[in-house]
């Protein structure tokens, strides 16, 4: 894997990201941004670049030497953001809405460097069709509690979130919360930058 | 996850295949079939679902009650099949020549319900495309060791593998070994069958 020739932060609370970055062997230190996820109208892949961005922003503030790494992602269907649920009824009735259909997933990302303050940020857009879902199988994954802090309501990387999805057009980590791809061959690009 | 009424057989040796099984928490025994792999110069499709079966009814000789699930993967590429490598520098050709390109990774797969004999045997296409690698990375991957066991020499879910992939069309899981959510639905097929 590639050597980074300082600390990386990971600027995300999920457990998704974090796992990610442990499978392509990256070292990472986690450290939160406090920011205001509120959806504000804009375009949603406009959305998601200025929520990495402010996120990545934030967590620099703080450090003097470092790459910071953030990102957020969200999930569409016929242009309407499908968010995280509220409680299980809402979780059940996104996985009803997303059954038999197709929908797509984008993550906005951003690679800042500290204390150059160069920015990457870029996103990465993936199709996921759903087979059509069974009701008992959806109330089962949803008894199970994962459905309820993930945006759409669904892990692609569940054991139910593996058997719903049968095809995808573009970066499978993508779905799970990290273009891995894109956000390596950024990360390239930004040690070259600063050495 | 599906209630098996009887024992699911995993007719293989790929660690893969039995690592996807648990993701989705079906319960299942180990069974090697021993079956001649030797290409026999069909239509790859035609040839994976026959190897399946061929490993499938294999160990259904031997099983009283039981559902066997075996399945055999192969890459290609401009129509030539991509096998398991030899050594290091096949491994390190074969990278190089599935970088910056588009391969297809087929998926035999058979469901046989013993003492039935009910067998459902069908398989699934992905296109996976690989960016353009640099020779060094494709040296650190093949070192790690991880390309000797794989057809095609990668594995997607790799620290490598998953930053090599930038794009796939069709079903993830294929990509690994297995493509469950069709696996998953036959499986639910068979048993109906035997209800």
């Amino acid at each position: 894997m590639v050597h980074l020739p300082k600390t990386l932060i990971l600027a995300s609370t999920s457990p998704r990201r974090a796992h990610l970055l442990r499978q392509v062997g990256l070292p990472f230190q986690l450290k939160t941004a406090d920011v205001d996820e509120q959806y504000n109208g804009r375009e949603p892949v406009t959305f998601a670049m200025e929520m990495s961005s402010k996120k990545a922003n934030v967590v620099a503030v703080s450090m003097d030497n470092a790459i910071i790494l953030a990102a957020d992602t969200i999930v569409l269907l016929d242009k309407q953001i499908l968010g995280k649920p509220k409680n299980a009824g809402q979780a059940a009735d996104m996985l009803k809405i997303l059954s038999g259909r197709m929908h797509e997933v984008i993550t906005g990302y951003t690679i800042f460097d500290r204390p150059s303050d160069r920015e990457i940020t870029d996103y990465e857009m993936t199709r996921v069709w759903f087979r059509d879902l069974d009701p008992e199988e959806i109330d089962v994954y949803v008894v199970s509690g994962s459905p309820l802090d993930k945006a759409g309501s669904y892990g692609i990387q569940d054991d139910f979130g593996a058997v719903f999805v049968n095809r995808i057009e573009g970066c499978y980590y993508n779905v799970v919360g990290l273009p891995l791809a894109k956000v390596y061959q950024d990360l390239k690009r930004c040690i070259k930058n600063i050495q």
